[in-house]
Parts: C-alpha cells; sequence; structure tokens
C-alpha cells in the first residue's frame, strides 16, 4: 500500500466529538495503510462565522487580509485533529501551507495552486508519523496568505496526492456519495459506484456540491484517483477514475442542477470581429469564469450576448462589461437572477443518438421553457426559470432512469 | 520622529467596533508618526476560548500543536485590524511571526525570541504602510509554531521596537499607567508618571498584570522605552524608562500582590554539597521557574528547601521534584496553594535604610504571619497567607505613601 491521502470536510470536523471520531478513524485505517496525509475543512460554520467577522470591519474587506483571516480556520482544525491523534498514541504532526510550501499564484480569495513542495511531508511520513494539512490555504512566492476559494480543501487533498503519487484520494463528506440526481429533489436517485472524471467535472460544475469542479480537473490532469465516501456510514462511497468501458452502459450518469447563476445580455454590440474577444477578455482578466454564451443572429450591424457567470461575480462582472461596453460601443446591458441550470451528464451520450431531443422534449412535454442551450460531448445544459428548476430535474431523472 | 510601535491588547480589539476605534487612532497618530509599527493580541477571550477547544479534545494537549491552534488568535486579530485601516485609506498589511520571521527557541507555550529579522517590516515601512503585526507568536529553525506565552505580545512588541531601534513602545492596555497598588485593592493607589525598568520588573514579576515582566527584561536590555497608556481615554500614562535621579525622590514605587504562587517544600535532603543544585537544575531543564527559595538551618544531616513556582507549573513541579528526590535520597513532599506573595518595590531603597523592617512591623501590627522573606536591592517580598494579601497591600499601601 503506498501513501492515502484523506480528506475530512468541515462537518465531519464540527466539533470535538467528531474530531475524535475522525481520529479514531484514522488510527484504524493505519494499520493498514501506514503512510496517511489527512486534509482538514475548517469545522462547519466556522469559515462563515470568519467572513462574518471581517464584514463587521467593512462591508468589502480587502482580500489579502481576508485570507490571512480565514485560512485560520483550516489551522484550528489541524491542530485540533493532530492533537486527538497524538492523545490517543498515534504519532502525528500538523502543517500549514507555508510550513510545507503550496505556492499558489496571487489571486487572494480565488489563488490556484502552482507548485507543492513534497519534502517536508515525505520526511514526516518517514518518521511514522499521520500528516495532517490545512486545506484551502497556500502561500504566495512572497509567503502572503492565500485561500482557493469555496472547497478549496478538495483541491488541496487532490494536489497533495498528486504530488505524492499517492494511491487514492479518500475525500470523506457528509453524503456516502455521487447520485444520478440530488436525492432531496429526486426520490428514486442512486448512488454510482464509479464515474469518469469527465463526468464528474460537469457534474461538479453544475452544480452536484459533491465535489469542487477544480479538484476533479486537477485529478484527471494528475491521474488521481478520488473515492467519495460518508465520514459517518462506513459503505462504498463512489469511485472518480479514467473513463473504463463499462461506465457506457448507462446513456447518462446523472442530472444536475445549479441555481447559483445569473445571466447577463449585452445588447448592440458592433458586427466587427473581436468585440466578443475584449468583452470575454476583460472579464477573465478579473478572474471571472463565464459559463454558458450565446450570441445572436446578426440583426442589422449588431449582435446580442448573453452569458452566465456565478451568482457571486454578478456585481464585479456588470462593473467590468459597463467599462467593455463604453470602449466597444455596444448598447443596453440588462441582468437575471431567477435562472438555474439543468443539465444531463454522460459519456454515454457520445455512443448514442437522440438524447438531447429526448431532454428538450421531456421538458417541453411540462411546459418548462428552454432559454440558453450550452452542449458539450458528454452533457447538455438548460437555461430555464429558476421556478421550474425542481421539476425539470425530476423530469429528467424519471425520463433517462426509468428507462433502464 | 523614527519609528513608533504601538501595541493593542486583548479588550482594545475585543469588538469590530473596538478595532475600528483603535484604527482611527492610529490614523490619527500618523499624522506624526510617519512609521507606524502595531503589534496586536488576540481579541479579549479568543485565547480562552480556543485553549478550551483544545481541552475538549483532550486534558493535556500536545504543545507543538496547541501553539498551531492558540497562535490564529493573533491572526484574526491582525488581519482584522489591518482591513479596517485599509477601509479607512490607510496602506496597511499584516504580518504574522513565520512572514517576518521572529526566530525563537523550541520551548512550545513559551518560547523565547532569538532573532527577529527586520527585513520585511522596514520595507513595507518604506512603502508608506502602516505594518500590523500578530504578536505572541514565533517560528523555530524548523518553522514550526511557537507561542511566547501568556503576555507575549508585549514581548513581541518590544522586541520589534528593539530590532527595529524605534523611538518608542507604547503599551495600549485598559488601565491607564502604572500604579502604586492594585487601584481595586487601594483606592488611594496613585499613578506613576515614571519608573525605572529595574522598578517596572519587580512590579511585573511580581504581580502588577500591567506588563508582561518578560517584555520589561527585553526593554531593558535593548534600552526600548515603554509608555504604558490606555487605547480607552487620552491621557499620559507610565513612562518606563533608565533610572533617572528624581526617581529616588520616592521610598517605594510600589506595593505588589501575587495569589498565583504555589509553595512546595522538600524534606530531609542530606546535607552535602550539589543537593540543591540537583534538585533545581532537573526544574530548570523543564524550563520551570523558580521563585523564592528559603533553606532550613542543618538539623543533623539533613536541610528542609521550601520555594515558590507559578500555580501552574505545580503539577510539574512535583512530578520533577518527586524524580529528584528519589536520586538523592530526601524525604517528604508537601505543597500549599494557599498563600500570597506581598511586595513593596522601589529604586529610592537601596540609598534608605529601615525599609524592610518598616515592612515587617506594619505587617506584624496587623497580625500578619510571614512565612518567607526575600529581599533584592530594590524590593522587598514577603510570602503570606493567601486570606491575608489584600490586607496586606492596603497595609503597606499606607504605611508607605501617607508619609509623603
Amino acid at each position: 500500500m503506498g501513501i492515502v491521502v484523506k480528506k475530512y470536510g468541515g462537518t465531519s470536523v464540527g466539533s470535538a466529538e467528531r474530531i475524535k471520531e475522525v481520529a479514531r478513524q484514522i488510527i484504524k485505517a493505519k494499520e493498514k495503510e501506514p503512510e496517511i496525509v489527512v486534509i482538514v475543512s475548517a469545522m462547519s460554520g466556522e469559515t462563515d462565522r470568519l467572513i462574518a467577522l471581517g464584514h463587521e470591519i467593512c462591508s468589502v474587506p480587502d482580500k489579502r487580509e481576508m485570507d490571512v483571516l480565514v485560512s485560520t480556520g483550516e489551522q484550528v482544525s489541524s491542530a485540533l485533529l493532530s492533537m486527538a491523534l497524538i492523545e490517543m498514541g498515534c504519532p502525528t504532526i500538523s502543517l500549514n501551507a507555508s510550513q510545507i510550501e503550496i505556492l499558489t499564484d496571487k489571486f487572494h480569495t480565488k489563488a490556484k495552486i502552482c507548485k507543492i513542495n513534497t519534502d517536508r511531508i515525505m520526511k514526516e511520513l518517514s518518521k511514522g508519523k499521520v500528516v495532517i494539512v490545512a486545506g484551502f490555504q497556500g502561500i504566495t512566492e512572497d509567503e502572503d496568505i492565500t485561500t482557493l476559494g469555496r472547497g478549496g480543501s478538495d483541491t488541496t487533498a487532490v494536489a497533495i496526492a498528486g504530488a505524492l503519487q499517492a494511491d487514492i484520494c479518500e475525500i470523506f463528506t457528509d453524503v456516502d456519495g455521487v447520485y444520478t440526481a440530488d436525492p432531496r429533489i429526486v426520490a428514486e436517485a442512486r448512488k454510482l459506484d464509479i464515474i469518469s472524471y469527465e463526468e464528474m467535472l460537469e457534474m461538479a460544475s453544475l452544480g452536484a456540491k459533491v465535489l469542487h469542479p477544480r479538484s476533479v480537473e486537477l485529478a484527471k490532469k494528475f491521474g488521481v484517483k478520488i473515492h467519495v465516501l460518508s465520514s459517518f456510514v462506513v459503505v462504498h462511497g463512489t469511485i472518480v477514475t479514467e473513463e473504463v468501458a463499462d461506465m457506457e452502459e448507462l446513456l447518462i450518469s446523472g442530472v444536475t442542477a445549479n441555481a447559483k447563476e445569473a445571466k447577463i445580455t449585452v445588447m448592440d454590440i458592433p458586427d466587427k470581429p473581436g468585440m466578443a474577444g475584449k468583452l470575454f477578455s476583460a472579464l477573465s482578466d478579473v478572474n471571472i469564469n463565464i459559463d454558458m454564451i450565446v450570441q445572436s443572429e446578426t440583426r442589422g450591424k449588431t449582435n446580442d450576448i448573453s452569458f452566465t457567470v456565478d451568482e457571486t461575480d454578478l456585481q464585479k462582472t456588470i462593473e467590468v462589461v459597463k467599462e467593455s461596453v463604453r470602449e466597444i460601443g455596444a448598447g443596453e446591458i440588462s441582468y437575471d437572477r431567477d435562472i438555474a441550470k439543468v443539465s444531463i451528464v454522460g459519456v454515454g451520450m457520445k455512443s448514442h443518438s437522440g438524447v438531447a431531443s429526448k431532454m428538450f422534449k421531456s421538458l417541453a412535454e411540462h411546459n418548462i421553457n428552454i432559454e440558453m442551450i450550452s452542449t458539450s460531448e458528454i452533457k447538455i445544459s438548460c437555461i430555464i426559470r429558476i421556478s421550474a428548476m425542481e421539476e425539470a430535474v425530476r423530469v429528467l431523472h424519471k425520463a433517462f432512469f426509468d428507462t433502464h
């Protein structure tokens, strides 16, 4: 057995009792897995508490200082879990991003990992210690503290598993795996034993909250096998790995929904080359991710462009777009928060036709209007009214899973 | 005006409101003091909350991990104060011990500063920034996080003032200076305008909680002038500096009391050279500070030795002493928590006789029994019953200050 990386989320380390339970699980695992690296999130609620504290000081806190503030949450839980293990007789050491050297870029509050130095971790593992790593955080070359954005501890876990060439990266969470749909919306949803990186990536991006998309991307890049499982019940979860032949038995793997996007429409953009490029590169310069883009047919000498972004980026997006609109001489800007995205995902659709038409037909039969469409090799997404979101998920799940 | 170091304690940064008030004070000060370095403690109650969290996990938490845990308190307040200043338009940066390189020894939870790298602070000051430093913390050469013990932020402040050759180190606290006695015990106590390092050191060691003794020691070593003042009211506080001639006008500077010591007595120690040395070097090896020591007259072939330690070190002391007693073949060990130490302090007593006898006589007149005595050039301490402590302070204050 090689190195095993285990990541415990906020609810898994949410109290002293839970932390002790996690410590017991790790000690049990160590009988078979001699080299264990554990990544921890902040105790549940702690990150929100710290953010609220920052906002008590000012409405838009300085981002560098926000990272200094918020990164303490993971440092606390790493120390507590380490103490618990040491108390139980298991040699353990906690390390933060600065001690390890988890180097990131300088985009505070949503930094990207550039490089991980594995020396200190390997040194501590070679002494027989369990290594507890504070997730979510990094440092820049100038030793400024950064954080990786929400869900960043998953990213830390996968990046470390990749850097250490670990056998597996176990993501312990409060659900026991990846489901064909959100079980709170679709009662018949079932757990997947295995899912490909590509499918998981689409599902993660589309709103399945089990794994952060960036962590899945990283896992794919470094070939890190992920096992998503519960820290509360001992059952096999879902393995996220390379695409394998028998995955195609399923036409689609899941139905997902995301209510956290907003749509922006820019009207009357001059129909000249490079206009869209200017608009979107201005957004990319400030690190805003665009999701779906739809450009209208040219009417006269102008186009309209609609696109979606994460709801939290809406305000910033509007500011940047306003600036661009002035530069390129476009027209009105409008935005809409009341949209939702429903998607179906599956490597199976590569080799089956008619998936899209079946999706559109199912939605139409229930009078759900489609406002934007985007497709990839393995997914189809539709923007609809937010009020129809849950019904759409149920309709699609029934359409694609009842036939199996 | 050169560099000014300002240290704000826990109550001074105890809430968002207080932090904003401190930010306003700093901005006002910056008009006259262009180069400001601020050291902050954790928000009041935060260190205790973190320690309690550690104790929820286990009764004797690993000390290295305790430091990882507890040091987050100062990181939080440094980020919050920095945010507040930036919000108010004052360029500011927070730095922690690792970013600065505040190097300490490896004695976790009570580390000593070895060296401070001033490069990063000077670089940020030269950019016109206010530099906020997380107090109380350090790092070892191996980059492990350490803390300096209770009151450690004072030590950080003075050490940084020394390293930067600052003009002054202002210690903002919830009292407005150093008093001739604790005003909660002696209503007539009055504030001192100026006090020498030596006197302050004795007063600090003896229980005046205004400054941590180690910080006064450091200030003396590096010639750092300290100004103790209130962060709540704008009045001149007390300057702690080199001994100056007119200080001697006062016979004594203060009466102090400390209820936080415990007495240990080891009986029947063989009357051979090196016995006491063995006993106390074993304690010093585990970093326990001995305060007062009294050795009895030899009776037959043995001595008794009584000594006092900080109450929090009592359990550890007993363990170590038991071991030593086995080695050197001594007798019974007893201990007593119900003692208190009252002291009078003053450089004036160097040149006046009769101070000790006046002290003993005053206590005797009020039937307060003296159990141990220790003296230095500028102080006299007596161990008495804890129940008589407050009365003793009042009696002594009256005896020495009413005559002026």
